[in-house]
């Protein structure tokens, strides 16, 4: 079990610049692990079963670094507003509901849903505030066979009431929300995740940043996405250099644990240097940069600096889960800000985007996003057909099409951790 | 027959910033025209047959301001480089083989067959420079039920000797082409259309402009789309002051016929002056201009100047024909505009998109792209049901949604002057 041969057009990346393409090859999986590419199925994995799916494509599955579970019910509303305006707006009303267990099991079980249909096979989720809320989309993405880290959210200052906890309650319900996950699933962990630091006193960061070194766990957050919040930051935390170090000073910023920061669209040098200093992940969410008016980041600069990039949908400042929409989105938006904003930074690639996509968020998961030996297996086959053309393309002009034009309705079988999902 | 009354949830534009509403309600067609939009069915109205489309949305049909057919086998490839560029690589050279009868019947009637089944009713289309593939376009268009103006090409310089007509062969094929068409469709008229100033000379210009006032046919063309296309025309034609003024110059910028101009990202106030003068429409083309980095029309400007504007795909700039994307894409564009180069100018409302791509661009078929009494009957009925929410939404929240989530497979009927098509 868990071993098998995939057979059809293979692509993954090796490198941010570098696609590899194999026509007509072998893709073997042995106990869940990658064993490579081949194009005759090697003497040792004979015996394996083989599932051929001719002329389709196999890509490695999708990683999402950052989105919100209980923001899906409002995707495509609202991106007539910036950051804290469409929270005050949108996001904390829809947020608050969560309370109620009848609505969340019923929101959370559309969005687990579909998200195991979609290109996504491994995310890293925002819950709310809830600690039970949270733990019922837990147990739904174990259930979905998804490879997930989910975060009750901790907020205790600026908010609504509603969705305000106090200092020792959110410490105390995050405690809680720990031991009930504690060794409770296969596929899905928690994730320390302070909202951000406008939502969180200097004493529940601090407790937050204990939690975390005390049970080894990585921390989510959200990093200079928009103008007016960094200068709310600056006047929060006037002793940190820069919002990341904000975070720094409460050892919630990488360096010990794995750490993921969203948007870094306006980010100083030192800021930078600080999150290639700690190995700080950034998540980059062109759909929701875009949609809120944020910004573009300058992610072909993060890359070229060796930061760890991936890419992310924000949903719901992103409109959509489709994380194939979100690669166009990011070679899109390079190419606007290398138009509007700095000439000497050239546009994404598809090879960049594609790479941010798989391996670049995947390192966040440790060994994912590659089909290169060793690598966990996760893997989609993606039947074109549908995209009809007259054109006679090739397997790159095949792959480099699917971000403009493929979703879930393209995805004919998905594998996660060796596990077929569909 | 071509009179019935549709059920539903309807909405469409009386003015830039006026959406108006009408939760079930009674949509009412007599004779291909519209007779407006009733919550009880009018006593004279009585006896017409009633389809209940219970929950389901009905809008306008939307207006695809610019498009050209023979760009669809390559949707999605190659936003890897700018305008004249990607005009050489992946254009030209897809175009070419439109001279096979054989190859353009087969990529003409997927181009028609996806374009009926998506949310454009009415249409303005480049075809290439071959006369007998753009009858065969033609003859495709009109038995699609859908209703379009489509231009054989002309192009007498700066193109591969393969799409480079003879300045005499361009005049006397187009001439050849109109007698053909002459009075043989319903729903399908020609448009002159010299490819861009850099595609013709100045006595191919002259002619065409000779054409266009002798048949009172309207015209389509490229304007100011890219800065190095605009350097390059004023060299080509130094007598004129702006690129808009070299197509004024030949008689083909309006005034007398119809016109519309593709892109408007890089216009001069001179330019601007002389759209508003001449009555000239503008396509405005986000997607395109954003994948081929030229830029971000200032839109919203134009709409407060009282120019006449519509949206457009620009297929294959455009990397679809889904019209609702492009909805989408006009605010994600003038939301980064605003971010990054105007913060004086605001991003363009649902209400302004919703306008462009219904009453806006409808107006350059006449009385199309609202349901005002006396307008054409265009309507799309939208069942939005399988974009799942837990969320009650309002009829404002379902629309303003769709251009973010919805595609063809959500188009549950399509009506064109008052005839079903699905």
């Amino acid at each position: 079990m868990d071993s098998f041969i995939l057979r059809g057009n293979i692509g993954f990346s090796q490198s941010p610049d570098e696609l590899r393409l194999f026509a007509d090859s072998f893709l073997v999986c042995h106990e869940g692990k990658c064993q490579g590419v081949f194009s005759r199925i090697p003497e040792k994995f004979r015996g394996l079963p083989l599932k051929d799916y001719g002329k389709s494509l196999i890509i490695p599955g999708l990683v999402d670094l950052h989105l919100h579970a209980p923001q899906f019910p409002f995707r495509g509303i609202g991106s007539d507003r910036e950051l804290l305006d469409w929270l005050n707006t949108y996001t904390y009303p829809e947020e608050g509901k969560y309370s109620d267990l009848i609505y969340a099991d019923k929101a959370y079980g559309i969005f687990v849903e579909e998200l195991r249909k979609s290109a996504t096979t491994r995310a890293v989720i925002y819950a709310t505030i809830h600690r039970e809320a949270t733990l019922l989309l837990m147990d739904k993405l174990e259930s979905s066979g998804l490879v997930t880290m989910a975060g009750k959210v901790n907020m205790d200052r600026n908010a609504p009431a509603y969705l305000t906890e106090t200092t020792d309650s959110s410490i105390r319900e995050t405690r809680r929300w720990l031991s009930e996950v504690a060794g409770k699933y296969q596929r899905t962990s928690p994730i320390i995740t302070p909202r951000f630091i406008p939502s969180c006193t200097d004493e529940l960061l601090g407790a937050l940043g204990e939690i975390s070194a005390e049970y080894s766990l990585p921390v989510q957050s959200h990093l200079s996405e928009n103008l007016s919040e960094i200068d709310w930051v600056r006047g929060l935390v006037p002793s940190a250099d820069t919002y990341g170090g904000a975070y720094e000073k409460f050892n919630l910023f990488g360096r010990d644990v794995p750490c993921v920061m969203a948007h870094c669209v306006h980010c100083s040098a030192a800021e930078l240097a600080l999150i290639k200093k700690n190995g700080v992940f950034i998540a980059h969410s062109p759909d929701s940069n875009t949609n809120l008016s944020s910004g573009i980041a300058p992610v072909n600069r993060y890359i070229r600096q060796g930061l760890r990039v991936g890419l992310a949908s924000d949903l719901a400042g992103g409109a959509d889960i489709n994380m194939l929409r979100m690669m166009a989105e990011a070679i899109r938006a390079s190419h606007l800000r290398w138009r509007l904003v700095d000439d000497e930074l050239p546009a994404l690639s598809f090879a960049n985007v594609f790479y941010l996509a798989t391996k670049g968020g995947g390192a966040f998961f440790g060994k994912v996003g590659s089909f290169e030996p060793d690598y966990e297996f996760d893997a989609l086959v993606i039947d074109d057909s549908a995209l009809v053309t007259p054109k006679e393309l090739s397997l790159a002009e095949r792959l480099e099409r699917l971000p403009f034009l493929a979703g879930d309705r393209n995805i004919q079988a998905k594998f996660v951790s060796g596990q077929q999902l569909f």
